[in-house]
């Protein structure tokens, strides 16, 4: 426990690094995981009201037992009413100038009316990605906390994958993926799990259908866990029955792309460096144009964190950083295949944190 | 088709008499259940924006071919930066003088963006609730599709419920519970299910956990789908073995609560009424302390819409709305009850759409 809380310190203390370089007197905290981060509530109702190394966690009665529980912090309950009007009457208190509120997730409402019991004395400032920022680099119990959501995910793939077959309709198997998950421990799938057959895989974005998963096509299956709050993403893609020919040299491609994408990973480099890697590759095979999206995305407390691993992008890799290494592509009338691992960022390069083949699995038809 | 079409058609036209009404030139929607009630489009990203009997669609890249087959109105396709720009620069072209933004779902960095766009020549007008109020009232298809909803949740419990025995966990029945949804056709739960034991079973937000269910004990369950975009909610509670005398007390309580409660609907009758005949009928055996929460509320594309079924609310029902009955008694350190259906406003009192038996089921040790 003393490590945990230990943990909740640190991260508020460099945020109230943060904050001063920022200018600000104190930082209401809105968006959910942000609030988790810096204090461990799961619930979900809560502002988090930091100044300094002063921290008050503002929730509803529903919370009272388990705010408790699992913040090291004073909890203030708010019975009747919005959190907001709490933290804003506390905010007048103090007497701070220059309040950060994070304008990318209060409402305008919100933020008007807290501007407006306020008055003009204080000024509202965006605080917008402050903590996200921090939470770019992950701690040690996060990574673990990640590889574990990992490892479930390419187990509940595993198990899966062994019962799909021809017949089955796509909507099926996600639903067998996500109930392998949840009996593992998930808390669910980190997203609506894509299961996409034929031609639909061309679709980045597909949702399962209840159309059948038909012979002699490819399969494409974009998966992940929540785990303990932490998030994994992977995609691998199988064949029902031996691939033909013109599947094989799309897979091939981007695989190589894959690969090539991960040996560039190290600290140091720029995210737009590790996405023209896969880019590069795709192009010497004439598929760059099919590959339609960026290399990857971090993860961690959401499915999708900084750094966004796209072209020409100049953010730079450190070590802590987690990230999905996926392109993709994707021939419109015939099918698409990406291939996605979960990577972190070591000080010396990558580890690949999937534990899953990258072979070409075949589903015996 | 040309049913469907009508449907939104008509809905676009009501909203329009009520954008009069308010005094808008038009409107930008920008909370997704408001934009697929209006349009049908079930995207995860859009902009609706409405002047008078023209609509238009704003959507990314990833939902071209989506949109086009969905939408019954044109559709415009943001390649690059925020949805908000294009709509903004429509505005501007219109010369609209005043515009509603919901600003209850709009951040305020968007809203912001938006005014700085537009200038000083228009004027953005908070108008939060003007779709939701339309929503309150269902029409023959939104009927249907909760009906199906309700239907497949009670379908779903009744089979995962067979095989709740004394020893599985907590999280293990809630897993079951969704998987057989799933099964059903399900997109997943309305919500995240609800099953506690014993003492844990009167914490009205008790999330499932890795306990054993015991036995000689009260189950709560507490569950809903997502079927077509539409929800469904319903709340039942049973006994790991012979229901103990304190155990009956309390549920006889509560279902007499709930059938009065139910038996209060009729068109034109108060919310308030309705949760006072729940409060009333506790308060003669004294449980009316440990109802803690309010006796119901609206659903449809989402769980929780208006009207809130709340102490001394004044909103009257009306034929077409779709609300909860849930009032529940919770003894702490012992157990709670709650028992939940889905009930219909008819044009002549009430139909209730759940299925299941409100007998006090026992589950054989």
């Amino acid at each position: 426990m003393t490590t945990v809380a230990h943990t909740f310190v640190d991260r508020r203390r460099r945020l109230a690094e943060a904050l001063t370089g920022a200018r600000l007197d104190a930082l209401a905290v809105a968006h959910l995981p942000n609030v988790r981060y810096l204090t461990g509530f799961t619930g979900s109702n809560a502002v988090l009201l930091l100044a300094g190394r002063k921290a008050t966690l503002y929730t509803d009665p529903r919370y009272t037992l388990q705010a408790r529980q699992e913040c090291d912090i004073p909890v203030r309950i708010i019975a009747r009413g919005p959190l907001w009007s709490g933290v804003a009457s506390e905010i007048g208190r103090r007497g701070w100038r220059s309040v950060g509120l994070e304008a990318s997730h209060v409402s305008h409402q919100q933020w008007q009316s807290v501007a407006q019991a306020l008055g003009r004395t204080v000024r509202l400032k965006d605080a917008s990605g402050l903590v996200e920022k921090l939470r770019m680099v992950k701690d040690a119990g996060e990574i673990a906390a990640i590889r574990a959501s990992v490892q479930l995910a390419a187990k509940a793939f595993g198990k899966a994958i062994r019962k799909a077959r021809a017949g089955m309709t796509e909507l099926a198997l996600a639903a067998e993926i996500d109930h392998q998950m949840r009996l593992l421990g998930a808390e669910g799938p980190a997203f609506e799990t894509i299961v996409a057959g034929g031609e639909r895989s061309a679709l980045p974005h597909a949702r399962p259908t209840a159309r059948q998963i038909a012979p002699n096509q490819i399969l494409l299956v974009d998966m992940g866990a929540s785990l303990n709050g932490y998030m994994s993403d992977m995609t691998r893609v199988v064949h029902l029955g031996p691939p033909t020919v013109e599947a094989r040299r799309l897979y091939d491609a981007v695989l190589e792309a894959q690969l090539a994408a991960i040996a560039a990973v190290v600290p140091g480099v720029t995210v737009g460096d590790v996405d023209a890697a896969a880019r590069g590759t795709l192009r010497k095979r004439r598929f760059d144009r099919l590959f339609t999206h960026s290399t990857g995305h971090g993860l961690g407390l959401e499915i999708h964190e900084g750094p966004r691993l796209g072209k020409l992008a100049q953010e730079r890799l450190e070590p802590g950083m987690v990230v999905t290494i996926e392109p993709g592509a994707y021939q419109e009338g015939f099918g698409g295949v990406r291939i996605e691992d979960t990577v972190l960022v070591t000080p010396t390069g990558v580890e690949v944190l999937t534990p899953t083949s990258k072979e070409f699995l075949e589903i015996p038809l």
